[in-house]
Parts: C-alpha cells; sequence; structure tokens
C-alpha cells in the first residue's frame, strides 16, 4: 500500500513479473482490496492463478513516525510480514515507509541469533578498468541507514550477512570484505575502526582491510561494511551527484543548435546512461538480520523497481538466504566473541556447532 | 615539494597566478633550490620581483607517516607553516601529504582557543532549480577527514569556524548551516546526532536543522557539518560517482559511427561539463582551526588546481579568516558552554565578551 506512488506502481510491477517470469512463484498481495481490485483489473490480472489477495485495513504513510507501528495493528506492512513469519510466504517486498519496515521485522521477525542490529543492505553499482569495454558488477555496501552509531559486533555481524547474501544469492565464491575508513592503510581511523578491523581479520569472511569511499563504485569488493550514518550519506549523495553531472550536461548540451544536433544523435546513449545508474534496476534494499527475507524498495519506485524487488525477494528465498545467514552467525560465534556474550541469551554451548 | 605531481604542479600554478592577477600578493616559495629554480627558469618567472625562495631541505612524501613529521624538521610543510607563525607569510598553501599537513598546523601553530579539533572544509558544488538555467554556488563541507568521531562540541566548532568562512570570505550573509543526518525529521539519529543538534541550535550560527547527503549538492545550505570519516566517504564516493557516470556515457557514445558523430558535435558541452565537475576548479581546502591559514590542495592537483588554491588562500587572508573564527568562537563560549570547559584552558571569565 505504501510507496510515493502507491499501489499502481506495486501492481504495475506484479503485472510485468507475472508477464515475464513463468517460474511459479506465487504474489500475496497485502493490503485494501477496494484499492488493489480495480488496479488488477485494470491490468488484466483480475483472479490470476498466482495471485493471492489478503485483507489488511490500514495504511502506515511514507511520513509516519515509529509510534505508527504499534498503534495500527491491522497495517498493511505489519500483516504481511506476519504471514511471512506464519508460513504463509517466502519472502516480503515492501516499499513504503523504511522505519516502519525495520521496526515491524525486528518486533515481529525477532533477529537472528546473534545479531545485535538488523542493517539495510544495497547493491551499488560498480566499474572495474581503466578504458572500456569496463566490467561491470555491484558492491553490496551495509549498513545504509537501519541505525547510527554502530557497534564493532555490529559491523561484524554486517559482513558475515552481506557476505552470506554475496556467496549464496549472487553466486560469488569467497567474497571479499572491506571496511570503510578515511585511508587504505592498517591502522586508520580512531579506536572505534581499529577494533573493527581486527574483529573482521577473525571473524568467518574474506575480510581485505580498509577501503574508501571511492573503492565503493570501482568494484575493489564485493561488501563493503560501514555504520548506518554513512552508509545512507553516501548513498544519498552519490545519487545527487549523478542528478547534478546529468543537469550539467543537459544545461550544456541545450546552448546551441549543433549541440542540441549532436545531442539529438547521442539519445540513445544517455538513455542507456540514465539506465545504467537507475536505482530502479538495482531490485532494492535488502534488509538483513531478522528470521525473514525484506526486501525494501525505494520510496520512489515505479513498476519497473518493483519487478527487480521481486526478483530479488524470489532469488534470496529459493537461495534460502535466511538460513545462509543463520550459519554464519553460527559460525561467527566462537571465531569473535563467547557465546555467553550473545544478546538474546537462550543460547547453550551445545548449539554453537559446528 | 609534495603532492602526486611534485613541484612543476606548484610552479606551474604559481606562474598562471602572477601572469593574471596583479594585486601585489607575494608568493613565498619554501623547498629545495635545485628543484624550484629550474622550473622558475622554465616559466620566466625567476627572479620575479613578488617572489621569494627559502630553502628547505627535507620533503616529507604522500605516503609518509606521521612519524616523519617528527623527525623531518627542516622539511617543506614545517618550514612554511612556521614561516606563517613568524609573520613572514599571511597564508599556506600546501599540496602534499595531509596528515603531514594537519599535524603540524596543529603542534606550530596551536588551535584557536575552544577549538578542540582542527576541520577540513572543502567547498562542494551546488546546483538548485528544477530546470535550467541552474542556480550555481557552494556549500562549505565540514569536516572532511581530519579526524574520526568527532565530539558534539567539535561539530559544533566546525559549523562556527565554517560560517565565519561563508560570512567573511564567501561574502554570504547569516549563512544557513545543516546537520547531516539520515533525515530531515527532529530526533532522528542517535544521542550524539541529537545532541549536537541542540547545542546547535543554541550556537551563534544561523542552524536551519538536519540536512540529508542529497542536500549537499541541492543548495540546501551554505554550511553542513558532520563527523571527518562522513565527509571524506561523501567526497571520495561522490568523485567516483561522477567518474561512473562520466565513463558510461563515453563507453555508449563510442559504440556506433551515428554516437560518434554527435559527441563530436557535443564535445565543447562534455568539456564544460568536466570543467564544472572537476575539483582543480574548487580551489582545495581549507584547514580550519589553527593559528593561521592553510589551504590544503588535492593530491592530484595541477597547475590550475595551484592557482585556485592560492586565490583561495589570497581572499581567506585579505578577509582575516583566523581573526574572524577567534571571534565566532569567543561569541559561542559563553552560549554553548562554560568557559571552564574550553580546553588548552588558560582562558579567565572576562576575555569571554561580549
Amino acid at each position: 500500500m505504501g510507496g510515493d506512488l502507491g499501489p499502481p506502481a506495486v501492481i504495475g510491477g506484479v503485472s510485468a513479473f507475472l508477464r515475464g517470469e513463468d517460474d511459479g512463484t506465487q504474489i500475496v498481495l497485502v493490503g485494501r482490496a477496494d484499492a488493489i481490485g480495480p488496479l488488477l483489473r485494470e491490468h488484466g490480472i483480475e483472479g490470476h492463478e498466482r495471485i493471492t489477495l489478503v485483507e489488511a485495513s490500514q495504511v502506515i504513510g511514507m511520513e509516519e513516525k515509529l509510534s505508527a507501528v504499534r498503534q495500527k495493528r491491522d497495517a498493511s506492512i505489519t500483516r504481511t510480514i506476519e504471514l511471512m513469519r506464519d508460513g504463509a510466504a517466502d519472502a516480503v517486498v515492501a516499499v513504503g515507509n523504511t522505519v516502519a519496515a525495520v521496526a515491524v521485522s525486528q518486533l515481529r521477525l525477532r533477529l537472528i541469533e546473534g545479531v545485535g542490529r538488523p542493517g539495510i543492505a544495497i547493491p551499488m553499482p560498480t566499474l572495474k578498468g581503466a578504458k572500456p569495454p569496463y566490467e561491470k558488477s555491484s558492491t553490496i555496501m551495509i549498513d545504509m541507514g537501519a541505525s547510527t552509531t554502530a557497534k564493532v559486533e555490529h559491523l561484524v555481524a554486517y559482513a558475515v550477512m552481506a557476505s552470506a547474501y554475496a556467496e549464496h544469492v549472487q553466486g560469488k565464491s569467497a567474497p571479499s570484505v572491506g571496511l570503510l575508513n578515511v585511508g587504505e592503510e592498517i591502522g586508520k581511523g580512531d579506536e572505534f575502526l581499529r577494533d573493527t578491523f581486527e574483529q573482521l581479520q577473525k571473524a568467518p569472511v574474506n575480510f581485505i582491510g580498509n577501503v574508501e569511499g571511492g573503492d565503493i563504485y570501482r568494484g575493489r569488493c564485493d561488501v563493503i561494511v560501514c555504520d548506518g550514518l554513512v552508509g545512507n550519506a553516501v548513498l544519498k549523495a552519490s545519487e545527487a551527484a549523478a542528478e547534478m553531472v546529468v543537469k550539467l550536461l543537459k544545461e550544456s548540451l541545450a546552448k546551441n543548435l549543433r549541440r542540441k544536433f549532436g545531442a539529438a544523435l547521442c539519445m540513445p546513449a544517455f538513455r542507456e546512461l540514465r539506465q545504467s545508474i537507475d536505482y530502479s534496476e538495482f531490485g532494492g534494499a535488502l534488509l538483513l538480520g531478522a528470521n525473514g527475507i525484506v526486501i525494501k524498495g525505494h520510496g520512489r519506485s515505479g513498476a519497473r523497481a518493483v519487478e527487480n524487488a521481486i526478483k530479488v525477494a524470489r532469488d534470496a528465498a529459493v537461495h534460502r538466504l535466511t538460513d545462509r545467514i543463520r550459519e554464519g552467525m553460527t559460525a561467527l560465534a566462537p571465531a569473535g566473541r563467547g557465546a555467553h556474550e550473545i544478546p538474546g541469551g537462550g543460547l547453550v554451548a551445545g548449539q554453537v556447532a559446528p
């Protein structure tokens, strides 16, 4: 029900997904039938055999605060996550209020044993090589804003979780992990960053050391871990920087007839560029750390972004991402810290195998 | 003597500045005469009436650690800053090792009363408006990496110092200050950010509240304060994001003859774009907080960047930036904190006027 563009974008994405993929994925739509029904008719997918509609009477708006989560017990985001918790779905796609999605996941799904805080992971586009053809790939960056001022153990858990995604869902073998710092050299940064560096060396991940902001887009490693404030600022600033470049180019190309004519000839190239830096091509963010798969599409998600988010959710479910993360956290426990330190408690020594 | 391109870039910049500006600015060159002399001859400015050469026998290389500052007492950066401290210069321009420049400034110039840590400020390009012609300006962002995990009082001092620059050197009246956060709403972020928000409201600056990463390039305020880790990551990531956009465009434009022909017609527009996002047009970073003006050019600075850095240094000196910052810090003392709390001590109540 959420997102800046609301149900029309979501149903548009579902419709495109069903037309494009015939893999048996079942779609459960959760929300107000009076809003969803007419859209299904419009797209000609009313009564589709792969769609189930589940009524949820309330909506948490994009601007609503955390308190709305407790007040609106029949909110679509809450009902959707409960459905997954109860086994009626394998993954959740949400495009609405991020704060609500994070809070509901944490409350209703509980965090995976050993995870102190959920993290938002986003695959960032990367370009490798000095000249064309460039090698294109992605770097998973975590945390992009689920929380700020993380502790050392949170960053280590982020590394384990994002590595599980890179390895088992993206199919990268021994995915490399970098720590975002002010410089590459060992010993850079303050005590917090140096401690995190040390713990990452002991963790069951392929840690390659410190990386810098520029490495995000240069494909130096498969996973980059950082605090949510840093990740969030980097993501939004990069979007704005790319947007500024495009605006400046447009302005400059409109200055005279010769340029306008040249620009017309180059139009397909400009369209390709737009597509390769368009966030909607990347399928949104993964909310990692809770017992369940939650894909959080950008608030501005259109149909194309929703379609890609569904694919990411499907792939994560097929590769049993939550189980893979659980295994990673279990492997971390004896290495990085004593079992007795794990928050959430209830863990007995025999469970920390292998 | 420093910088990736070494003395040739520096002397090239000096030569361009002397040819372009006839304002009486005197240039003191500090370094090894055997390296500088031939370059002066090459540019036809040997024995120029506005150039003085001061010998310094040592150089701190780009990759050297902090320890080099104590070992090399006759390093060019040390000698340059000592010259300013002793009144033989009004401002320093350096393009070498940043860590060394920050350390030498702090050691030799000492910090301004009330400033706990120096900060690196960088004017970031901004674009305002939804369509062309866009309004172009800059936002001073501080700290870009002088230190990580700043305390609340450091961020408040950064705001005061950058405001002094924006007001007195850039000529902006009542420059607006934003706090970089994960969202705009009051109460966003953790305790540290909420405390900083509160202290900025009480500080003698025009605080407008929280801003997000994207606001950096959208000209929402004149000054943005953040921790050095965040600022550094944002700066490097933005550079890399813009670089990626340019590379993708190039690749796409080379795909067929039609596009290549179009691109040839658009070439002047591409050149304009490159210039407007080129860091060398922005004159480098300001190291704020010490008793003296230190402009730190990008390590990759070419002649054009050095020339612009000299202009920034000259303007800061003409407008007596250090005095203006001192006034700002004095105004802050009674508002934001007790005089007794000021690190560095030695302050008596009578000095805190007006």
